[in-house]
């Protein structure tokens, strides 16, 4: 019997399903796993918190040894910053209208805030935005570096920094994204190489402008083992380490034993042959997989749910094996955890020998914008 | 220039993105239409209120003429009943375990409550759960009509209806959902034939009995158009209609104009030749869809979301067309709306002139078990 199914039989009777289940002596191993990792090879954490909007969480995550948060909008910055911290990174080409542009302010005045650009217009935006304070909003230049998703040209990030100090802005550094790291196992290392390549090449452009690149940021827990022995990297950005989830195992960057998250489900009906339905549908695990690959599995198991529709998860039966009957629970880990935590309000923290059982909170559910 | 386009110009000034938009005149059109057809024919209408969770829509459908809703859950359920709606199914095959037994009790000694139940071993926990007070619980058997989901084969529906009364629960009638009804255009009447059969199959079986079904209920926004005429049904449980969304332009069961729901989202990026970016990712507007048909469309164009991260949306250009600027703010039609409202606080809520604007609280967002 694995960690996680060893943890659902000691809380079957206390959880309510659907539900989210947290490993936290797993989520702990996770932490100071990447914290040792950064320090052998020099580079900071700063954890990216879209990954479990959870202060508890983040709370540990700087007392495992992190420098600040990264956050993916101002809502998320926000939450955090209420709730004490106060070094934050908005890795996203922010656009402030509407009430971001107080919101920015606000933010700039009682934390540390750097925020991701990737345009002039936004860069004239937040500098309108920030008036006589912009020497208060730290910037950083996003580039692309093959995810072909937001960021400018590596060679374009001198020019964006040159006209962000220019209207009184405070560039820091620059930042990319290996998204194409994570299209399977082979692609990872290949895309930690282009990382490199991209912000070797926007430090380079900096200096050129004579700006100082204090900050070379790099994600993402598929990428982060290829991104050692840089000459340029700073600090990493990895988010799903904490929790870890089948596509990461998949690609290789994480065990199953590493997977500190589930979501606990009853079946509830039976009458399909080979065939069961679970509780868990797409308002509690999110539509994250593909007809092939299914939207999550019983860990240990080749059982996959197969199809969601709202409330229902479809989970067919491997032919031979075992077949709970109505009113068992059980646990579903999912393909990508992200998306899977901004469906519920709090986690149900228990851990490996299921003996503890506490709620976090997961604070930062929603505030999308 | 749509309607959509036509309030979104309207707004814009005054809407953070994302966030979803609601035309209040739209979505009173068809609870109007919806109403007017089941009149026509003799139905009762339940929505579904899982569609919209926002006791203010809850309201209108129940001043417009709806004889209660239906929930997903109980946790749906509370919600409406604590906002004072008297007479709720919930249409779920309810598994009553940890707190789900006092919550359920306590829901039906304040409001008119049926649960669904496809199962034995579910009717003797319910009754269990209900103890002297079963007799206050009405229960519908769910009968499968070939969605292959939950539901017991309609031959069954007496027995189980037999048993519920044995219990003390009072069995009122059958339901079914014929989910493969949005398959494709022709499966609609396809599936509205086989509920027809079933739901017909299932009363018999409850007379043989005799069990008096009093209420058949069947689905659902994409079928109900073909579930007139019939001998045994008595009520209509459609929940997509109040909003309507790209699936059901494409079935057939709307026209676009009829579509009362759309997310706004910015242009934050547009570096990559012939794409922008949008703040429109899964945790907004959920990943509904696949990559044929995208994630969503601007109402009026060819244009799609073709590919989602979190807080991303990639926006190809159709050639030729047009090329928003950063921070253009633009609306995009969810193929499936359902799982996009669990991802916000609040509706904002205008209508096709965009001079009204309002905020409705998503009430029972969450509320997942």
């Amino acid at each position: 019997m694995n960690r996680i199914q060893r943890a659902l039989e000691a809380l079957v009777e206390r959880v309510d399903t659907p539900a989210p289940v947290v490993l936290a002596d797993v989520l702990q191993d996770n932490i100071d796993r990447m914290q040792a990792f950064a320090a052998r090879h020099n580079l900071d954490v700063r954890p990216h918190v879209k990954t479990h909007k959870c202060v508890e969480i983040g709370r540990r995550q700087v007392k495992g040894g992190a420098v600040g948060i990264t956050a993916g909008n101002v809502g998320e910055a926000e939450v955090f910053a209420a709730a004490g911290f106060h070094d934050i990174f908005i890795a996203y080409p922010i656009w402030p209208s509407g009430t971001k542009v107080a919101r920015i302010r606000r933010l700039a005045e009682t934390t540390r805030l750097r925020v991701g650009v990737d345009n002039a217009a936004a860069i004239g935006a937040l500098a309108d935005a920030m008036g006589a304070d912009a020497g208060r909003l730290e910037v950083m230049i996003e580039v692309d570096c093959g995810a072909r998703r937001s960021g400018a040209p590596a060679e374009a990030a001198g020019d964006l920094a040159l006209a962000a100090r220019h209207r009184g802005l405070v560039p820091v550094g620059v930042f990319t994204y290996p998204g194409h790291g994570s299209s399977g196992p082979d692609a990872r290392k290949r895309a930690a190489d282009d990382q490199e390549a991209a912000l070797t090449t926007a430090v380079r452009s900096l200096s050129a402008e004579r700006i100082t690149a204090e900050v070379v940021s790099a994600g993402s827990t598929p990428t982060v083992e290829f991104s050692t022995g840089s000459s340029v990297i700073t600090e990493i950005r990895p988010g799903e380490y904490v929790f870890n989830d089948l596509n990461n195992a998949r690609l290789g960057a994480c065990t199953e034993d590493q997977i500190a998250l589930f979501v606990a489900g009853t079946v509830v009906s039976d009458w399909v042959p080979d065939q069961v339905i679970l509780d868990i549908g797409t308002k509690a695990i999110s539509r994250e997989g593909s007809p092939e690959i299914g939207y999550g599995a019983i860990p240990g198991t080749a059982a996959v749910l197969s199809r969601l529709n709202e409330y229902h998860g479809f989970l067919p039966l491997p032919a031979g094996g075992f077949r709970p009957r109505i009113g068992t629970v059980l646990p579903i880990v999912p393909n990508h955890v992200c998306p899977v935590v901004v469906n519920f309000e709090d986690y149900i923290v228990t851990d490996s020998t299921g003996t503890s059982l506490q709620r976090w909170r997961i604070d930062a559910r929603g505030f999308l914008n």
